[in-house]
């Protein structure tokens, strides 16, 4: 196998690798490719990308009319292999979608992975954002009322870490102003335990987060409500929200910790 | 690599297959396994099963603490890389969230995958399933009414053998008969434009489907809304809900016409 490079050690598998990157060079902009286009996104030789291309159409990942490629719905499997094993998507859903009855706004569910907070369950009231937010989004944890409170119960060590490598990109003019303002915002947010985020991820979301903790009272995932700035005011969506969503947070770890003991 | 079995055809990479069964060897019931529990469930030696999750934890798709492994939520990525080359679930939820509204009940939009419907976007009011629901869900098409539009939309070979091929499993006592009730339920389907199950997936539940058309006029797409029992009877939904899941499919399918000409 000529085109192969060497693996990166013995015990890593390069072809798995490889696998896994031509399953995510088909994206928004590319959902269907021919093999030169998945080729050159990937940067592997056409003869590589070919068996790589046939081996998940012959496992049914990815679908062919002969001429161009693109992903089957057997490429969920994966992504739900993982929510599946969550218990929190299953036990959040109820309490998220009373909760959403209750202040009629929409609800979420985000657990941290590296630098973003990714949403693992979604009870929509109305379209309040430019981008559709399903299971699987994933936005920078420090513009997200969600991303501050996973980020403010971080052992010290890590938090220090993530604040030393974070780039923070204003996303709109309201985004925090460097990396020491985000370092306060989050010491205020571990005392009162809770987060609001007011248009920093787009202009005309707010949205306040509050931390579900496991029974040895570690943060283990965020809940939150956004509310659009047309319909209520932020002193309004704390007001009319925040109590019910301490308390669902609060209901979400009980529950939690009835699971798996 | 004395146990690497040789690959099946010179163009199939069995790493890939075999790394992909070690993703999905996690479940809901396997969120966490050793490395000899993982060599197990996929039939793999222990060093070949450590091979492949020391590469997936390099590439941050497991974790582990050293003795246990885990999938990570990079693993959604691989299942978004699909939704996000799909039109139909930003397209869709829009229209699902101004649907769901009208009609106060939960509505869905799917696709069918062989013998599957599998959910690609959906509006929950309430739970009124014992499972979840979410992104990603797959059900047998022939007991829903999502998937009974979507086979009623197939060309009459593919559906004869569908039929021919296709096991049916009585999930509840409201269940179709046999093959025979099916494919006339079908037909009726095809002819009306539109489906209704009632307690045919789970006791308590009963939904309304109508067809999502491309312009070329094929299927691509079903939507639904979907009730409890005890909150409306099959007629009422029909005549609550029918006329505006029809103008919502409709209004999908122009928009989808409008995204990729």
């Amino acid at each position: 196998m000529p085109d192969q490079p060497p693996p990166a050690g013995d015990q890593f598998v390069q072809s798995l690798a490889r696998g896994l990157s031509v399953i995510r060079a088909f994206d928004h902009d590319h959902p269907e490719m021919t093999l030169s286009e998945v080729a050159a996104r990937v940067g592997f030789s056409r003869a590589t990308a070919r068996r790589f291309l046939h081996t998940l159409v012959e496992l049914d990942y990815v679908r062919t009319d002969g001429r161009t490629f693109a992903l089957t719905p057997q490429v969920l499997r994966l992504g739900t292999a993982y929510l599946s094993g969550l218990a929190l998507p299953d036990v959040a859903q109820p309490h998220l979608e009373q909760l959403s009855a209750t202040v009629g706004e929409s609800t979420s569910a985000a657990v941290l992975d590296r630098d973003d907070v990714v949403y693992v369950a979604r009870v929509a009231t109305r379209r309040i954002m430019s981008v559709g937010i399903t299971v699987g989004t994933r936005f920078p944890a420090y513009a997200t009322s969600m991303g501050r409170v996973l980020l403010a119960a971080l052992p010290t060590e890590e938090l220090e870490t993530y604040l030393a490598e974070v780039t923070l990109r204003p996303l709109t003019t309201h985004a925090l102003a460097d990396v020491e303002a985000l370092r306060d915002e989050l010491a205020q947010v571990r005392d009162r335990g809770w987060a609001a985020v007011d248009q920093e991820l787009e202009p005309g979301l707010r949205s306040i987060a509050a931390p579900v903790r496991n029974k040895e009272g570690t943060v283990v995932a965020a809940l939150n409500v956004s509310a659009s700035t047309s319909s209520v005011g932020v002193d309004d969506l704390v007001g009319a929200a925040l109590p019910a969503l301490l308390e669902t947070a609060a209901r979400v770890g009980d529950d939690l910790a009835l699971t798996r003991p």
